[in-house]
């Protein structure tokens, strides 16, 4: 079972939206199990603090080492090993390969950080991947927690039907984003469902999706565009290669 | 009041975790309201349903046009008129600056996708803003509504404690991510504090807090290095020409 602790001061925010729809099924299908911690718990004070003001002064409490450290331990001596992310805007972008390569191990522990952040001496002494969900700022980690386990969980066997599904869609194995969708009623305030689509010709439409999402990717992410045709142009090196060898 | 109209198929997952924590008091003091609304109580046919087949075929469903306008129309008669944006992994990248955008506006309505994707021509007919939170892909667009709400609730006024908090963090005005924070204990587990953070110089702490986020945002980030000295490249010379002039 894929296992996912979430360190937390808030551990009632889980599974929250995860335990309905496509990953609530997989939590009652025990296809993954969710424990969320409540990083207070390891408090050592009277006052049950995990925070403390940030060295060198400024606004807002940094989360301090060794109570997140506490956390962390207790986390992980539950079950087989796995990889310990932090959440933060400093980390690197998640991506869809990084989801693929999470969802097909055992499992993630996920730090939430709260506040200014959290202390760097623990982020180092963990080894914690810091790992960002996209360029904006959340008032926490447990927002971007549950996004990353949501796009985890869809990935893990059985969880979705159609195979086909994830591979089709944006951010798949083209690396494209995905061609636009049409379904019935086939006339709508004056607007057509493109008559390719209704041709029924099989290679035609697969011919006109291609066409549209490369478009929509050239105009919408020349970034993705240029990766994509890289990687076109990579793989008819290689294939090449091959061919003459 | 900031005013957020969702129009999904689980209304349940709101306010799920932003009825907690920072955005939770700010749901109690009245700084934003959330109205989740079901996307299937516009359904008109007898089976109450908002999906069919994708027309060229495929695997999923896609959203009717019809009752997707049904639920928008709906849910913007109320109050003044506000942004409509649909949250799938075609749109353009979420980005502090968006959020910024959006929270000093009236308020969103966010149409979140479930199945293979919603109909092409009620996006093109609604003009809808297609916004991805990132290269990666969800179950549905509910989670990426939550993190778009949660980053834009923060920034309302009266919501945050310390101004500063918001000027200095990642993605905030100067475009870097921000540098590593520390607290007490200041020795732990055989590693300090960085002197400098305890010398009580606040130009020096600043000097070495700029120092470190350059750093971090040169060595994990040269996209966003390249547009901070894109900037004040720009900014000096701006500055050259005004003072020349």
């Amino acid at each position: 079972m894929w296992h996912a602790s979430i360190l937390t001061l808030f551990p009632e925010m889980f599974p929250g939206p995860l335990g309905l729809s496509l990953a609530g099924k997989a939590l009652r299908d025990k296809i993954w199990r969710c424990d969320a911690r409540d990083i207070r718990a390891h408090a050592t004070d009277r006052h049950r603090s995990v925070d403390d003001t940030p060295c060198g002064g400024g606004a807002g409490m940094v989360m301090r080492p060794d109570v997140v450290d506490a956390a962390m331990d207790a986390a992980l001596t539950e079950g087989v090993p796995r990889p310990a992310l932090f959440l933060t805007p400093r980390g690197r972008l998640l991506d869809q390969a990084l989801v693929r390569e999470l969802s097909a191990g055992p499992g993630v522990v996920l730090l939430c950080g709260r506040f200014e952040g959290v202390d760097q001496r623990v982020i180092e002494a963990r080894g914690l991947r810091e790992v960002s969900i996209g360029d904006y700022v959340l008032s926490g980690g447990e927002v971007a927690a549950l996004a990353l386990l949501d796009a985890c969980v869809r990935l893990l066997p059985g969880v979705m039907g159609a195979a086909e599904s994830a591979e089709e869609e944006s951010h798949g194995a083209s690396a494209l984003l995905e061609y636009p969708h049409y379904t019935r009623p086939v006339e709508w305030q004056g607007r057509s469902v493109p008559p390719v689509l209704l041709s029924g010709h099989h290679a035609e439409v697969a011919r006109w999706r291609r066409a549209e999402a490369e478009k929509i990717t050239r105009e919408r992410r020349p970034d993705l565009w240029a990766r994509h045709t890289g990687t076109e142009t990579s793989a008819r090196a290689i294939a090449g290669q091959t061919a003459a060898a």
